[in-house]
């Protein structure tokens, strides 16, 4: 990669950028979330879209880079917290290892420096910040919607793909977005870039899907079917619930509302009646709908040979991941 | 007040202009904290310094007063979950009404919509930005530094008025301070409406000391003597602590690290040390100074004679106050 851009090595970046302030215990938490790894897909994405409109000042690319990749680690440290989690890429998570005070602490100057970033980067302006600023808060609604869904008495497939595309996708979309805009894009380019991103975002939380439920732990470094010990309503669990009858109903409904005491048969059982009911093929197609359209976008964001495969590049890492 | 400013009546502003999205629970819980009440102190300093520095489009400058009130609030919901508090004016808190999830969703929506409100105000230029995100992370700092004070050994008084300048004495700076940016005041001027806020902040924050340990309920309408109750190190503390001797001494830190029966003993006996000690008349000079201080920065504002009435006004209020 020439030009001063870290697209293939931004994790040296990020190590080399550590938030710097007092109290060092705030600071050493927001380091360590930002430390902790992950595949720096957003902030990739970012860099790719400048480079492919023509963007030349990597030195304020990287600085915006860096705020997509800190509001990413933002959300994680508080969805954490919300999720009551204990475990992050395998390490600890930052109210584990700190206290919860301190990580929704660290949280908000993670969002703080966000913006910090942004305003730090010479090719910033209004319009990109105030994309930014929705993008923030629409990752927050659906946040909040996934919060909801276990309370919902029904939960339509609209509800939940409108729930991942807040909380998943708009991300890398506005990554896309504002690499587009910094570099000085038509909003023409700028707008398929958002969709390349947004569908690509929904295809790979719909992979994450499937791969939760019928991945093997070792393919996906994690419990076999987390989704389901945890009767998670995915695409799976509605497309399943709203197709089964009988006793093949009766069966799933049994194993997602009775208490378990074996974890392993109720993830054997469901994956059976997630085959069943073709669910898993449903996802798939529902799945290969995003990239088709994620490929019609990328079609119009007016890229040459070299930038063009450089994303299809990425986009068939996405498509054939396994983890 | 003319020119469609709110400065007198900024609460039927937030009430005209609730967040609104969905889900519905996320923005109802950020309309509660924002509808419950207050001062309005900060908005209002924003709009009289806007105005004095010749500011004349309220309507922009009212969206600016609203993201530092709002800024205010978010800060509010945080630190309530991380004090654990119940009650917040007399209400419940937002993590109990809602629950703990939703608080820390809505605060941060709450931030984020500080940065929507700023940049819909045509008034806005990057330097306010900034100076907008350097207040919030001072402000998250000072709560990380006040969480830390129980965990020292000793609390040294520099350490103390750091905190409570961070926590509690830049944002009104920070509001006088945009309010004159916003306003195309020179750099001198902005940063005289800053030092007059930081010190009126801190010596507001002094006199919140003040009378949490020595007014009377009926006053401060709320338990008396509740950061004695709490072993809070308050300028009190760490003055008397530093001054008392001999048997004094001994009955000061019996009162603060032997588990106490009655609370109303503790109050009374630590007034009575605070004021052997003269920690109480210390803790009225310093707050008197910091009062002359502001005047002082107050001279270099270059108000005419109904502005720098405005200020004095509210000026003696607050130096006035007793709850």
């Amino acid at each position: 990669m020439s030009n001063g851009t870290n697209v293939d090595n931004f994790e040296n970046y990020i190590f080399e950028n550590p938030f710097k302030g007092e109290p060092s215990n705030l600071y050493d938490a927001m380091n360590y979330i930002m430390q902790l790894g992950g595949k720096r897909m957003r902030p990739k994405l970012l860099l790719l879209s400048y480079r492919a409109c023509g963007g030349n000042s990597f030195d304020n690319a990287n600085r915006l880079a860096l705020a997509i990749e800190t509001f990413h680690n933002f959300s994680l440290v508080h969805d954490d917290i919300m999720d009551n989690a204990p475990i992050r890429r395998g390490k600890k998570t930052v109210h584990e290892v700190y206290d919860v005070p301190t990580a929704v602490l660290a949280g908000d100057n993670l969002f703080i420096k966000c913006f910090d970033l942004i305003l730090n980067s010479q090719i910033h302006n209004t319009e990109l910040l105030k994309e930014f600023t929705k993008m923030a808060s629409l990752v927050c609604d659906g946040q909040q919607m996934d919060m909801n869904l276990p309370n919902q008495k029904q939960i339509l497939e609209d509800d939940y793909l409108k729930m991942i595309e807040l909380k998943t996708a708009v991300l890398p979309a506005c990554a896309l977005k504002i690499g587009a805009m910094a570099a000085n894009a038509s909003e023409q380019v700028a707008d398929s870039f958002y969709q390349f991103g947004l569908n690509l975002g929904m295809a790979f939380q719909l992979q994450d899907d499937y791969l939760d439920s019928f991945g093997s732990e070792a393919q996906i470094g994690k419990q076999e079917g987390g989704d389901i010990i945890e009767n998670k309503k995915t695409i799976l669990y509605i497309h399943a619930e709203k197709n089964l009858r009988g006793e093949q109903l009766e069966e799933f409904k049994t194993w997602y509302n009775e208490p378990i005491r074996d974890q392993n048969m109720k993830v054997e059982r469901v994956r059976h009646l997630f085959r069943t009911a073709l669910s898993d093929v449903y996802l798939t197609e529902m799945k290969e709908a995003y990239e088709g359209k994620a490929l019609e976008a990328l079609q119009d964001c007016q890229l040459d040979e070299t930038n063009r495969n450089a994303f299809l590049e990425l986009f068939n890492a996405l498509k054939q991941r396994v983890s």
